[in-house]
């Protein structure tokens, strides 16, 4: 044991080395060499070296399962998102609880993760009327009931109910969710993109996560298939994609351009990524964009279909982010009407779309719904799409309910249209305003810019470290970016996440921070970032 | 593309005739052969098969994704639970819809999932109060709401409200759930069991199938790992084990003792597996049975701690039936209570425990809550186990309400205590009363015994049939077996499942049938098998 413990451990050394020398060229590599280890590439360097807890593993363990035993898919996941410097913010707030006054802080700030209702923005009323009444049926026709919500959510409620078989809310649905849901979701859809949506081409999930690991299970073979995925990218992507043993195909977003997805770029990737032999497999679209916050154009997007369609690529359209758009000039647009606005039906391109009612004005994380369309497969293949998805039976019934209210929301004339739209508008219009402020104190920074956040829930600054705060970082033994990271927890209590956890041009640094604080404390933090801020780079002056 | 079509035609063929043969051979098979299809030998050489669907295969398909291109193990995955007679029923549903008086029948009566409210059966009042409550908590100080809910629903409701960080019932939890309800779990597990449970333990999921993938997703590296699992068994195990690349390593329940669990059985499958080169990596034990619904004796389950412990098995213990006992003479005891009660501590045995809200007496199906209680990991790999879940962030939060209500029930003193009693006793009993009269209705038809179902919510008879109704089945290109439920299903309209989809000694039949349909009724079900099953022998007369 102790000689397996001892040859792993050089061979992560070397690992370690061989990465370490690619840290220091900084020119942007075309294409990451075949190891299973350096299709990480964009990722930091120091990630998977100080991730795998090896110090702490015992060489004679009393336990049958052991680090060195698991499945080597499971140790290479990452998910920065929940990673290290979120367990030291758990820590922190531990700590402020037991021992007031005990940093220079009082609240720990979640600003690592699309969360918003952990950050106090309030549900919208008619969504959680209309749960808690289909919960709980036998109040339909109480008359406290009438006193207590609105005619419409009462309504609503009566219509869900009868479209459940047997009117059972507490029964395994069809594997794809509840027949009548799909139906208003299908008619939700065609009424956003103007060409209709078939309910049987949706698959109800709980939240956009595991409809994302079904499409890898259903694509990856080996690590001989590779899915392109943007760079900076959200890490459930490379996370499934590890963990169902694909490669990673990274294709770099241009930060210069606002985050912009060029054409050329995917292409180069492509076919790097071919002469290795990797089968490509899919593209990953994440629009409007995770972390980057940019949306894209509709010539743009039309590109993207005509080159999936020219490689055979499966397009995997991350959607969730549909109705977080900041800025007038800009609109989403679905990759589903593209293609078919370009005169492409099922037969002409494979497309999946995802969408989650975890994002958007309502940020209903914790009811886990969502669902994906899935068009342009064969009968044959859509059979084992279902097969597995009734492996796991069904998606929870709540969350269904929920994702066929976000796709159809209360209506002109509705009792709730009103005080719906108040709600909604309000929190869009103050996440736009969050996020200006946000984008404005980054740009102001020594050494950080940052793109606008156009859509989505993010910002995502670059920062230039001098030689002596990289320096610093090695010693600690971590990436300069998770350095800045830590210490910024440390000194404000504002949680962040390193942009090695998303991916970025090699010998670039940067952090993901949702715009998600109630505004309120948005001076606040401005102030505190900007006072660590200056304080770490006079500290880091070369 | 056609020679390849051609290839697996050819490799398809020679399995089917290798399984043909072994299936001929009716003596008890000691271990199946080591290649990927003969793991399955169990369960029908069919199967497998006729369901691949490649005779619908497009050699010059128009899509990139085709079933010749996906991941082999997505095809090999099989979940008879909701396969081939369930879309037969399916169809015959529209059919009778679109049609009335089209078919002998005028209803289906599905039977074939564990799924207690689709077929009628009401959600406890006091769990559908509280979760109502939580999801729309700015009603629970208005007046109104006291008229509509009982007084300890609102406590109670209040009290989780206060357990979620900023009362934030829409948040993202902790990715274990949120821990003021893992407490409440484990403060119920600790008085299940009289021995203390850890809330650090606790990983909540949505129902118990996404916790079971977690496991062979950790602990499977390659086919050459193996899971032992009882035969026959929930489909879920077979399917997890296939979609994650396993061996599932069978051991037989014996029919003849009351499908009885016995250490030699196991201890010679485990041997066979061995010397194969196969690494038998845990013990999947289910407890109630599913689907053969006997409850182990204490000291059967402290042979099997002692089994695992020697053998260095990681233990799963499916114990989602735990409320579901029928019989007077037996007892749940949990794996947990059992392995402390004989002095084993956290070092000296692994093991997960399962459980679901969808299963005992309340049949909460579609609200995916569960948990598992992991102990005797080494904390390196809870850490990998912890990632894994924080990718998928968290279960959805109504689901961990549920559990940890089902955990924590009204108490003696509550108001709703007494009609809380009286709903669980009543479909408690009214279950033991279903079973008895279904399994004395099987064990009274020509040809078929039925054990006792203990527990559970399933019976497994067994069919003795005819050579011609073999014959039968082979020129309809069908398991004898599903050959007989799908006349079943025609005949009758209700829905059970072949036992080829659990598995089954080979050259025997079974069928799954759930005790679940309402009380009144059973008698026509049993009057509607009774006839069916007379004129089937009668017709396949050898």
């Amino acid at each position: 044991m102790r000689r397996i413990v001892a040859d792993r451990f050089r061979r992560l050394f070397n690992r370690s080395f061989l990465l370490h020398r690619h840290h220091h060229n900084h020119n942007h590599p075309p294409f990451p060499a075949s190891s299973s280890l350096t299709s990480h590439y964009p990722f930091s360097p120091y990630r998977f070296f100080f991730s795998t807890p090896f110090s702490s593993m015992a060489s004679d363990s009393p336990f049958p399962v052991t680090a060195q035993n698991i499945n080597p898919k499971v140790l290479k996941c990452e998910y920065a998102v929940r990673g290290e410097v979120v367990t030291l913010a758990q820590n922190l707030q531990k700590d402020l609880l037991a021992n007031p006054g005990s940093h220079p802080f009082d609240e720990i700030l979640y600003c690592n993760i699309g969360n918003p209702q952990s950050l106090g923005q309030p549900p919208i009323t008619f969504f959680r009327e209309v749960l808690a009444l289909t919960d709980h049926p036998s109040i339909l026709d109480k008359s406290e009931t009438q006193g207590l919500f609105s005619t419409d959510a009462i309504e609503r409620a009566w219509q869900i109910v009868e479209q459940i078989p047997g009117r059972a809310t507490g029964a395994y649905s069809h594997s794809q969710g509840v027949k009548g849901l799909r139906d208003t979701i299908a008619a939700g859809i065609g009424e956003r993109d103007g060409f209709p949506a078939n309910p049987d081409d949706i698959f109800m999930t709980d939240g956009a996560s595991p409809a994302v690991h079904n499409m890898m299970q259903l694509l990856i073979r080996s690590e001989n298939d590779g899915i392109l995925c943007p760079i900076p990218q959200y890490p459930l992507y490379s996370a499934s994609i590890a963990l169902h043993g694909g490669f990673l195909v990274p294709y770099y977003l241009d930060e210069a351009t606002g985050w912009g997805l060029e054409i050329p770029e995917l292409k180069k990737q492509l076919d790097a990524a071919k002469s290795k032999g990797i089968n490509v497999r899919a593209l990953v679209v994440i629009n409007p964009g995770n972390p980057t916050g940019q949306v894209l154009s509709e010539e743009n997007q039309r590109n993207i279909v005509d080159f999936c369609k020219q490689e055979g690529l499966v397009l995997l359209a991350d959607e969730v982010y549909q109705e977080n758009v900041y800025v007038p000039e800009k609109k989403f647009h679905s990759f589903k009407k593209v293609s078919r606005s370009m005169g492409y039906g099922e037969n002409d391109i494979t497309l999946v779309s995802f969408q989650s009612v975890s994002k958007g004005y309502h940020g209903e994380c914790g009811k886990r719904g969502g669902y994906m369309e899935v068009t342009g497969f064969s009968a044959e293949v859509r059979e084992q799409i279902y097969k597995v998805a009734s492996v796991n039976l069904c998606s929870n019934i709540s969350g269904q309910i929920l994702a066929s209210l976000v796709m159809s929301p209360p209506k002109v004339g509705d009792e709730s249209y009103e005080s719906f739209m108040a709600e909604k508008g309000n929190i869009l219009a103050s996440l736009a305003r969050r996020a200006k402020t946000l984008e404005d104190a980054f740009n102001k920074l020594e050494g950080v810019t940052c793109n606008k956040a156009e859509g989505a829930m993010y910002l995502f600054p670059q920062i230039r470290l001098s030689q002596k705060a990289i320096k610093a970082a090695e010693e600690a033994k971590t990436a300069p970016d998770n350095f800045y990271c830590k210490r910024l927890l440390n000194a404000t209590g504002v949680v962040v996440v390193p942009g090695s956890g998303f991916g970025q041009v090699p010998g670039t640094w940067h952090f993901r921070c949702t715009i998600l604080p109630q505004e309120e404390k948005i001076p606040a933090i401005v102030s505190r970032l900007t006072e660590f801020h200056e304080k770490f780079m006079d500290e880091f002056r070369d």
